[in-house]
């Protein structure tokens, strides 16, 4: 084993997540080099480090992943570091601070094993978030119709402008920001959508249960959030394509299995080269596979 | 290799501690993940990072090691670790902050090969220090009778109390709290026990030479102290075993090397299960068993 | 595998360094151990933990390696390190702060490829540094004679002074220290010398074009600079051995395969013996048998 796989483990918490490094593990890495701390400001250094030891064909077997609970700093950290690259001299990088990415990309997939999300029409709550923007991207990429949803309807119009920035792209046609704050918001949006997915923050409820009844034409629901009470009223976190009131639900615990696997896969994936970069639409994209060879 | 064992070292203290973290190495371990300035209050985050990362069937190949010099913040810890599961949803845990357990499991058991425990009348000086009150507690549980000493009786009686809530158990008859301030306390206590535990601060002086005198009965007398000057005057910290004045005496290395084999077996037996909660009297157990394969 | 190679990193920065463990994973260790924010005044209970958990006979399979970008810092700790052990009680240890110590083996060994270092006379600019110092005491080690230079005779001189106290040794005369100030000092010393090292800060330009046409004598020129512009014009950093001018050339890069190389044979020798500590001069030999080898 001349070059055994290393995985450098970056992070914006005090602690560098646990969580993140199991699943290194189990994905057949041979080292973790954990960092707590992590600021952009700091991970040039840690950066050169994991570019500079290897030679051009070993490259590949040393990868970098970036984690955290603030997904903002992570996503400025991810920039520093493809700064920090010099041409070819690189090695393969994944995002998914806060499981943002490896979320929304099962989220995403689950809902595909039951709709044809080019012909769906979505309403993303809590849509404003890391999970709920990224949920968002996947589907328009997909060609799903999108409603993104926030209480306050000026925060969902700059999450919307700022998807069409990062997608490099207008969605004058299928990207609505929504202003969700009523039973009047529910009404007009929940009979119109066939696809419902709940991104809000951990026990925050999105949609009561006399509101779910509005949903007549919606085929899929998931609720991401798994700290009671529900996101979506009447989602148990551990529904997994349950059917219920004409539905198939979907709960955070559900999505999780799936969730698991991409995160597991993408590991995997970073080192076969050293040159990818794995955000929200690479990772959905490995997901996507496992999902084809699944079938 | 699909699920290597990871044990989650958290400790207290700046740094993590290289001791724990070798022997962690040395117990079949595949990967240490190191966590430095745990609290109470930080604890939970990574706890469920290690819960909720493996399948239910898994569980038993990752594990928590809780460590640290501050033995109270470890217990701290370990509290606030055990309410961080959801019933099955759990991984295994020791408890060895500072060493305190494994040494206390150890220094009992070295005095279990030349008494009988059930029959001892036990001195455990430096009785209120988290070493000596573990090892009040695991002679309780054998049976023998103890004279927790600490040179305020105060203390040494406030500690008495700690032990029978911890156990749950009232030692009317067996445990006695000693306030061991002079000679007159020695010649009181020296005499009446056969067995004497020092388990003081490193570098205090417990029995003086003429003290050593007094306990004409004593058949086992116990050091755990390393750092010179000796706690029992004329025990070497390498004596183990060793024959003087009518007495078995060993020192805190002759009793090191069955404190690292116990250490090493209880990391060991934490990956047979996912639902051990390994303290004092666990990991006692775990000596037991190595003591009567020894034999 | 009963006993694991376990290098223990402890590295004065917040961050411990990525290149150093990465190049560690490289040299067959098992697991490592990385702690940052190490301090003279903290290294002493890392330390123990390392020398008092395996046998006398298994000591030589845990290592320390010293790094850190401030080498003064490094000294200090490995100074503390070497107080902490008890006679055979004690670990292997290099010590390699910001790369210096491999970093000058390699710099003289490409040199003394192509002249006789003991029939050499160098001019070391930069020579006050870390680098630089380690490349005078190398080189003096094999009988060359050294000109330090710095911009500040004063400092030059100190450096002298330092080097001849670590050494053990007066060098009246084969070491001279140099102000290094204007084309006077370069006209004075190009034209003697036969070998230069350049081991400035990085981004200093210690030659500029015309001063490097003084130098008509020079048999070899060693930029360590890696850093735009270059430290010794005309020379890239990722010459190694270009012939130019009359002169062979090594920039930074040209070097780094060798030092490299050296770092992980010394890495891997630590775990040959549980008694060495391997500095400039241990590490240079170590280079000295792989050069010895390839040729």
């Amino acid at each position: 084993m001349d070059h055994p796989r290393i995985l450098v483990q970056l992070d914006s918490d005090p602690h560098s997540s646990v969580f993140d490094a199991v699943v290194a593990v189990d994905s057949e890495i041979d080292h973790l080099l954990q960092y707590a701390d992590v600021e952009p400001t700091n991970a040039r250094g840690l950066v050169h480090g994991a570019m500079f030891t290897r030679g051009p064909a070993q490259l590949r077997h040393t990868a970098i992943f970036i984690g955290g609970s603030n997904v903002a700093v992570g996503e400025a950290i991810a920039r520093e570091v493809q700064q920090s690259f010099f041409g070819p001299v690189r090695v393969s990088v994944m995002l998914d601070g806060n499981g943002s990415n490896t979320t929304a990309a099962a989220a995403v997939l689950c809902a595909a094993r039951h709709v044809e999300l080019g012909e769906t029409d979505a309403l993303v709550l809590g849509g404003t978030g890391p999970v709920g923007q990224r949920v968002a991207r996947l589907l328009l990429g997909q060609g799903a119709k999108v409603r993104l949803a926030s209480r306050d309807l000026a925060r969902a119009t700059a999450a919307c402008r700022q998807i069409e920035t990062q997608m490099g792209k207008n969605y004058d046609q299928t990207l609505t920001a929504v202003g969700f704050a009523d039973d009047r918001s529910a009404e007009e949006h929940l009979a119109a959508v066939t696809a419902v997915f709940g991104c809000g923050a951990a026990g925050t409820t999105l949609l009561n249960a006399a509101q779910m009844q509005l949903g007549a034409n919606i085929q899929v629901a998931i609720d991401l959030n798994a700290v009671p009470p529900e996101g979506l009223a009447g989602i148990a976190a551990t529904d997994k394509a349950v059917e219920r009131q004409g539905r198939i639900d979907y709960g955070a615990i559900g999505v999780g299995g799936l969730k698991m696997k991409i995160h597991r896969e993408a590991i995997k994936t970073l080192f076969t080269r050293n040159d990818l970069f794995l955000d929200a639409e690479e990772i959905f994209e490995i997901g996507q596979n496992l999902e084809a060879a699944r079938a």
